[in-house]
């Protein structure tokens, strides 16, 4: 590995290694460890980044858009600046292609540059003003005007999916850093590289950007420890999470469990149900089984909007999808997946559904594949099996789909409305498809947070109009999303100031409007001054 | 009481009262139970209101803007219809007087006005447009539509301290209908009539303008039972709760620890620390004496927002003050409290207060007065002595305060940065003041929800500007508020639609815009058809 890595953590700008675990990444594609030695990070660097954090949070808050959006662009200009060296470091641990990488980055750089944008027009601000009135029959009310401010210094969990969109500098940091937040990244222990070279464009952007020391840190963790310990520290005051359902809801635990219960949101597992509609089915079986195909099987199915689960109405038509999606499943190439332990859950997951009652394997490769590759499978079961096995609704990571096969629209139904809360869920069907299954439609929108018409779920774009998230498990609160400019929400606080004198109120709520934004003045949205 | 109440449980239109727990309530002036007899909800009443609650969803979701204005429209006509009635029970209930009756009815009406004209201009629903997009280059983007949905069904637990505007028609439920979400009341115990009357002009309302059956609910408890079942009940999807903080952690624990966690927002103590500012304070401390008297002693102490805790820097002036504000408060007339029970505590909680170590009490009444009216108490301690006492920085509800004789500067900042999340934070400082103590306001605003100047901070407007909340313990989630019209988004989520068919479309989202509302399209609000 690159000789640029030096496997410390960064406490605010310094480089740290005073822990006693170390570790090394791992490359799945050569089957073998990665050179960098890692030290986790020590309980003392755990507590030392998060005061830096807490004291970074009293200069940050009071930073203009404009200083928090340039800062945001200059990350994005030094990480594309890293250039091959992240890019082949990104490979090197992940197993996956280098036009993957490209994406993902192009990906992260356009994410940064719409937090930038977004809080340059003021909005996120949401400033509200309510003038005092004095009525001779009352007492005079008084002057309110309110505005989001940040919460604090965030802690972001990335994902192992995704080492850069969803990680060191990924939606959660950006959308943090936009708000005010400081943010202290627990690097995810499988591209910990990934996360130091990124974590160093960072904090190159804040020193050039004239940002406060310790606005970010970046921790190495081998464990669950340092995740633990940093969403307990008491200076700690908002959580960011991408991953699995079983990490997610015990850290939710512990985040509602503190002295002072913190906001933590999650983005969790989703098997992403797929509604197959019986005319659409029958005319177009055979091209949704192709487009299927590519979904499951894209990036090694290792995606959290997968479409791990596909309903339809016992028939041949469905009968004939599903062999036809075996088979152009079957006929792709085996991809590798993200290092050993996520393909060997992968395989023992898929073995545990398919040792439940009433499940078949309609493919699967029994010839040997290369190490930590996923061979894809599709499975099939009755929808009476399927109803009340809550271990089939669970989420297989990787490519696996399973098709179910429901007796009656009431068994779909029931089956709907007894899955978990999804990220999304997909309806294929005509117009008179449609029509005739709008109870379905209805049912399938309670439990999902996007509803995909005639797509796939596959493919999360970044912009506003996105919701990433959804009912629980999905996310731990359906209330806010993961992915678009909205997804600053997470971060800020309303507040009120009552009575405040001109000089004293921040730019956005001052008379003279000296920003120039949108106001909710008396309830109307104005551009005027006062 | 009146022959109008039945003692009987709401379960959606029909009276129920199949459980075995009764109970009456009391009027603290005459020092007597009242006559009705209220029965309990059973076990499954309290199932068959939230399955009613949960069945109505499905209907109540999707009636229009103007549907649910109507709805709130009408039941604010029942409860000034049900006019002497109501003023009575709530008399006979709370010990408190008329007055205070119809100002608390006003503003359960314009909270109920407020919400109504809010959701008519559609802008809670955040309607936001991406348009499909086709690149030679890519992929063709997707068409991506956002839009606030309602959560379910609400449970709502009201306060004992405002039988109207903070319980079964305040401004949770307001906002919870205005949502398009279900109610469920667990009525408050000390004021089961008031909250009987008030269902019954919901459901009346509900009736008149089409409500589906179930939309709401009204519940009454003798202990904490129903409420424990309440927000453990799987067909349950939200919480807003006002009350103790006791009560609120634990409820909060027990939605975070539901096999499907939910949104909880309780709005729950505070002292609502007021500062000092040495200029104003010679200059004018015995005006601000008199004031602080009034604000104590309004209804008893008996205000979430009412100021508990008043910090200065030792000085003659600020023994002045105190002396005056002690005189000023004994001066007034003791009034009778909500309940013997909040009487108890009220003592019992002063007493432990006045036994810390360094605690003076200036002003307290020696002499015998009425059984159930609050004694006002003004008590002064050294910052050395308050500082790590946290016993000391716990409300005591009803009319007491306690004035903190801070060393120096260090020390009243240390104070500030130690006390818990607070509602409110009063500064009181001429101009010179103010600027030569920008890190004591800072510090102040880093603790609580409303930052009020120059003013007491009892008397929470309707606005739309209010923050009412803040840090944990003040409220459960900073994000949120409990007043204004924002309050509504506790209860909504976002939900996007992608490739979805113009005809299956919300009509806020249709490209003809039949609404007329403001959207954001491509990232800028407009009020464009497509």
């Amino acid at each position: 590995m690159s000789e640029k890595l030096t496997g410390k953590n960064y406490i605010g700008n310094l480089l740290a290694s005073s822990g006693e675990i170390t570790f090394k990444t791992y490359n799945p594609l050569l089957n073998s460890e990665n050179s960098t030695l890692f030290t986790e990070a020590s309980n003392l660097e755990i507590d030392h980044a998060v005061h830096l954090a807490s004291r970074a949070f009293t200069l940050f808050k009071d930073t203009s858009n404009k200083e928090r959006a340039s800062f945001l662009i200059a990350i994005a200009e030094e990480i594309e600046a890293l250039d091959l060296t992240l890019l082949n470091i990104y490979c090197q641990e992940t197993g996956l292609t280098k036009q993957r990488a490209l994406g993902e980055r192009a990906r992260t750089i356009q994410q940064l540059h719409n937090f930038a944008q977004h809080i340059t027009t003021g909005k996120w601000m949401e400033a509200s003003i309510d003038t005092q009135e004095t009525n001779s029959q009352e007492i005079a009310k008084p002057d309110l005007r309110k505005i989001n401010i940040p919460l604090g210094p965030v802690v972001v969990f990335g994902a192992s999916n995704f080492p850069l969109a969803y990680s060191t500098a990924g939606g959660d940091t950006a959308s943090a850093f936009a708000a005010g937040c400081p943010v202290i990244v627990k690097s995810h222990p499988m591209h910990a590289g990934t996360g130091e070279l990124v974590a160093s464009a960072i904090l190159k952007a804040a020193t050039r950007t004239g940002m406060p020391n310790g606005v970010f840190s970046n921790l190495n963790s081998k464990g669950i420890e340092v995740g633990l310990q940093l969403v307990a520290h008491p200076l700690v005051k908002a959580v960011g999470f991408t991953g699995s359902i079983q990490a997610g809801s015990a850290l939710l635990k512990l985040a509602s469990e503190r002295p002072e219960p913190i906001p933590f949101f999650g983005e969790m597992g989703s098997v992403n149900p797929v509604i197959l509609l019986p005319n659409e089915l029958k005319n177009k079986g055979y091209d949704w089984a192709n487009t299927f195909a590519e979904s499951i099987t894209l990036g090694a199915g290792q995606f959290c909007t997968n479409p791990g689960l596909i309903l339809g109405l016992k028939s041949d038509a469905l009968d004939d999808f599903t062999h036809h999606l075996a088979k152009k499943t079957q006929e792709k190439s085996p991809l590798c997946m993200l290092h050993p332990n996520i393909h060997k859950n992968f395989e023992n997951n898929k073995t545990t559904i398919r040792q439940q009652k009433g499940v078949e394997t309609i493919t699967d490769f029994n010839t040997p594949i290369q190490e930590n590759f996923g061979k894809q499978t599709i499975a099939t079961v009755a929808g009476s099996d399927f109803l009340n096995n809550k271990t089939m609704h669970q989420e297989v990571f990787g490519p696996f789909s399973m098709v179910v096969q429901c007796s009656d629209k009431k068994e779909l139904n029931d089956i709907i409305n007894r899955l978990e809360g999804q990220l999304t869920g997909t309806i294929i069907g005509d117009s008179e498809d449609l029509q005739s299954h709008s109870s379905i439609i209805n049912n399938l929108k309670n439990r999902v947070g996007r509803l995909i018409f005639n797509g796939v779920p596959t493919g999360v774009e970044t912009c506003p109009s996105m919701l990433h998230g959804g009912p629980y498990p999905a996310s731990t609160d359906s209330r806010f999303t993961a992915v678009g400019i909205d997804a600053i929400r997470r971060w800020i606080r309303p507040f009120s100031y009552q009575n405040c004198p001109d000089s004293l109120l921040p730019d956005a709520l001052k008379n003279s409007n000296p920003l120039n934004i949108t106001r909710r003045i008396n309830g109307i949205d104005s551009l005027k001054s006062l």
